[in-house]
């Protein structure tokens, strides 16, 4: 098995061209269902039960996602050669690359060493190299910085490495720019670069496009990657969704429809960019839309297609005339949802800004 | 093991004073997840994909749910088995009780004779009944007289009966009041009757003291059961949330928060509601949140809750200070959430309105 | 003058068929031209500044108003007598009967007896009979006791007597229905009876809808009268507007449009109401499109709309193609207009509620 | 009287630190008072109604305005004579100047040449030359090419000269910034640059402050102005608030509160703007919250201000403790209006975008 998957790596690695759809957030999706805390997050659910882990992944799978994310979110060793294993055994049931992740540190943030943060990023991609996983992602960086060691330690491997940070148009914690951040990133040897979590994806989409003019403006080359929240945030402030005062619990007005996927997915791909996946908040069927919304690009419908109508043409038999009658594209893409809460305003105001 | 169940619920029917919580609605959650198809809404994933269903059950099981309904909307005899099955032993797995549940029939809609109709609900019962199950819900009746035949049949099991029509205040599709629905349902026969589906929590838990209303002043007893949606409604007409624009894909920005939940709990039970439970929308950890409101009540917390801090207490070790000052009740029992949706109304207009 | 204006009267009063156009609230409309202090809200201006009131006067009539209200909340003998004749004056200009007005009292608020709060009106009709206004109305109630008392004054004129009450579909401040509150009314001697100011032109001409089932019902007769605020007030509980936080400095995004204002005129006009005007927010372009929207049945148009194109006509000469193409009826009937304030829900919690 | 009147002009404009309130725009409040046509905007309400005119004009003076703009738009020469005699004339009644305006031509937007277009502008200067304004405004104008034009025209008159363009932060109709708009005017001649209409107060104090920094960045010197909507635009693209599909008719949800007219004021001041006023939708009111605002910057408080408690001040007698509790700042800075609406949204697609 070893053999063919290296093949399959090498083969999906060298078309670039290609899209390549990820999975949602886990600790979101997990905490819905009872098997994560909100607050500390911690993935022990991948050891407590497996099962729910497992089949979480499936669904991403089935929705489409080519890629399995051996998420790893503040784990510790143990947990994160467990979590390998189950990503590795799901991908084969299907035609997915399995990736391992690093996030950022409490050590950096407590002002460690290079050197001390470098050793931490070390552990961790030693238990990925010996479940050779097919890439490496540095993901969920709120530092240009912390993310470049990362990209280091990571590139040692000689796997292909994605380096993705929870940014948004006004670049990181210190105020770099999406623009700049992607040069060093790419200078640090990220083939892939690109955001991930505490923005909506019109504006995630956006902070790639500024990445993809940085990095083009100084004569490098790279790949995009995108996987934002999936939900709307056009209130936030810098510093993300984190602030809102409806985080994490106050959150479902703001859950995107499948059809706010729809357009995501292809102002994406119209941005050139090409790992496109998603976070906190994705459901299986926000992934679905993604791979519905760029079937014909990619050639393929997910399996999970087989549950669902091309925009809502599963209501064609319906009894009513007028439920019959949303049986079509221009209906969804037109519709403006109501929240159904009259004491509910628009937009909030992020705590930080309140002080 | 038959021993045992039948000790448990004779047990449980006995203290009707004490407080059941349902579950959710299968085919909505199911839907998200890739496994069941909107528009035609047939159950055949417990036959093709059965983890993924007994999964969910076991979700909901660890959510606080006591009851598992084989739900079997449309669904043929061989199916209403394999489902039968599933529910029981997923079931055995936790204190639940397991109803085997019937619902309105395309041939009364198509004006087929009482008997017609009744055979149905025979053959159905048949099942049910091989594969003994707690007790039995007639649920999501628009016609009262349906629910009646339905009733009617059931009660020859000798088995506790549960009705339960998707109507709110204004009554069934003739008009009839909940009250008069509610007394001829007791008088068919029902134990328990309620409502389900159709409508917000907080405008069903009314139509349901509507229905006590009615019953006390006919001089009769029952005990009550509600299962809403899980998502807000103020703006539907008599027809329920079908006739909402939104329906059935752009509802997300309707979904109820957990603190919602508490509320609709809260109110539930203050109604002398006992049979708490959910509907369309609902996931594990909106079941969690009833679960967790009457805590004190039903003397138990839920398993589920070994993930969850009760009032967002898991944010108190939050690196920001504003987020760790949201681990308190009042600021989520407060908080009105915003959409991040600025283009949207908070209010739809009714399709059939529109005509 | 004196003989010609008994004529009018006369006319005007025996063709009751006939619809009768009020004016808007006084002292909302001077608050914000700077001559009335809110919260006080006495009317010196007709003393201090008499041209502005008298501008506002003319607008009125200039829009379509057929009756000029001596408006007297709370005034003293002297200023009745000056807004009297100011009254008459800018009356005579146009086709506009006068009308004497009489408003709940401080008096009976502090349980003053029957005899010393009538004393209050009697001195009040003694200063419109030496004017000979054309009829008296009995305004701004909460208690239907009070307008009772006022009724009965005001028939010893021998001059027609309105009588309109201060509240919505849920009664009177003890919750005395509105159909019951009109029984008493006429039977105290009113002509006229309906609502004025508190809710919103919807709520009023529904709580009119029940005070002529009421009288209906008990065999009697009168005419209808609704004088709504110009605010939406969905979200009012039974006390009326001023219980909403946004009370009295923070209505506006709850103004109506014009094209609200024909939906009401329309409304008012099919329950069978015929004296229909306005209160509190109304400016004189409301009271125009009133006059507008019952042109054809009055068998006129009024003065200002000279300057007023039928449903937007006057966009025909627009420059952009998509602003000329507002110019018709459908357009305004069917928009939706955004408030321009994202942070602001649709709906208020009233503060008494919150208590 | 006219050596007195150059003394306070030449007084007034030496003192260039201190704060000049402007009037509020009167076509549109004309409008609702029923003397001006939405449409043609045409202002012969001069001519035919002088006494609406000039109530209007004193209103705004009396809410503490110090500038009287003869209002000019699309004005014929012999209007432009009556209405800068009705400005002088009121203005002399307060302590105000009187400006002469012109506007942008018909004949520019039909490719008329430089010459062509300046000949309008020497026939309007002269009648206000006769009249002896005490200086002149080049306002509305959205080409800013035109707007030099009209500058080069006014400072042969050797009065002082303002400048004011209908842009917001996105520049002129040809993407010129407000930066390089406004280096252009001062170049041209103008003493006074700043910018009117279109835009909501936020959004036109952004541009200001744009035009400021490219002056002083240009090593230039200058005066501001703001004369913005007293509606919320949010949502308007960069053609203003004309694309929005409530222009004209159905604006008022938009409208600002006295308190919104607060914080524009001391943001308009604090962005070191000093000459402060109005357009389409300011009513007295709002001019009098500017004045308000500002009455310790400017040592004066303006006379409509005895019919108006500071914050809310005249609530303090009311009879519900929780209306009295309104009677302070905090309360109204913080209020959030609701709109009353529950099916509109906060933001409307601008009808340019739609196509």
């Amino acid at each position: 098995r070893e053999g063919e998957r290296k093949d399959r790596r090498s083969h999906k690695m060298k078309s670039a061209g290609e899209v390549v759809i990820g999975d949602g957030g886990f600790v979101f999706a997990l905490e819905k269902r009872g098997y994560v805390k909100a607050g500390p997050w911690t993935p022990e659910a991948t050891v407590t039960h497996p099962e729910a882990v497992r089949q979480l992944h499936r669904e991403f799978l089935r929705a489409g996602s080519n890629v399995m994310q051996a998420f790893t979110f503040y784990a510790s060793d143990d947990k994160l050669e467990n979590r390998a294993n189950m990503s590795l055994e799901v991908a084969s049931e299907g035609d997915a690359l399995v990736a391992g992740g690093v996030s950022q540190t409490p050590s950096y943030l407590s002002c460690k060493s290079e050197t001390e943060v470098k050793a931490i990023f070390k552990k961790q991609l030693e238990v990925f190299m010996k479940k050779n996983v097919d890439f490496l992602i540095a993901e969920y960086f709120e530092h240009v910085e912390e993310a470049e060691w990362a990209v280091q330690v990571l590139k040692t491997s000689g796997k292909p490495v994605a380096a993705s940070l929870c940014i948004g148009p006004e670049g990181d914690m210190h105020g770099i720019s999406p623009g700049e951040c992607a040069v060093r990133l790419v200078k640090a040897g990220a083939q892939i670069v690109g955001v991930n979590c505490h923005f909506d994806p019109m504006t995630c989409v956006k902070a790639v496009k500024m990445m993809k003019e940085g990095v083009e403006k100084a004569g490098l080359k790279a790949h995009y990657m995108v996987q934002p929240l999936a939900y709307h945030t056009p209130d936030c402030n810098c510093q993300g969704f984190i602030d809102l005062p409806e985080f994490p619990f106050g959150l479902e007005p703001r859950i995107l429809t499948r059809w706010d996927m729809h357009k995501y997915a292809r102002e994406a791909y119209k941005a050139g960019i090409r790992f496109i996946g998603g976070c906190c908040g994705f459901e299986p069927y926000h992934i679905r839309a993604v791979a519905e919304e760029l079937a014909s690009e990619r050639g393929i419908i997910p399996p999970g297609s087989e549950k669902h109508g091309m925009w809502g043409s599963g209501l064609e038999m319906h009894t009513k005339p007028w439920v019959r009658a949303r049986a079509r594209r221009d209906y969804w893409e037109q519709l403006m949802p109501a929240s159904g809460r009259p004491k509910c305003p628009s937009f909030s105001t992020p705590e930080a800004d309140q002080i």
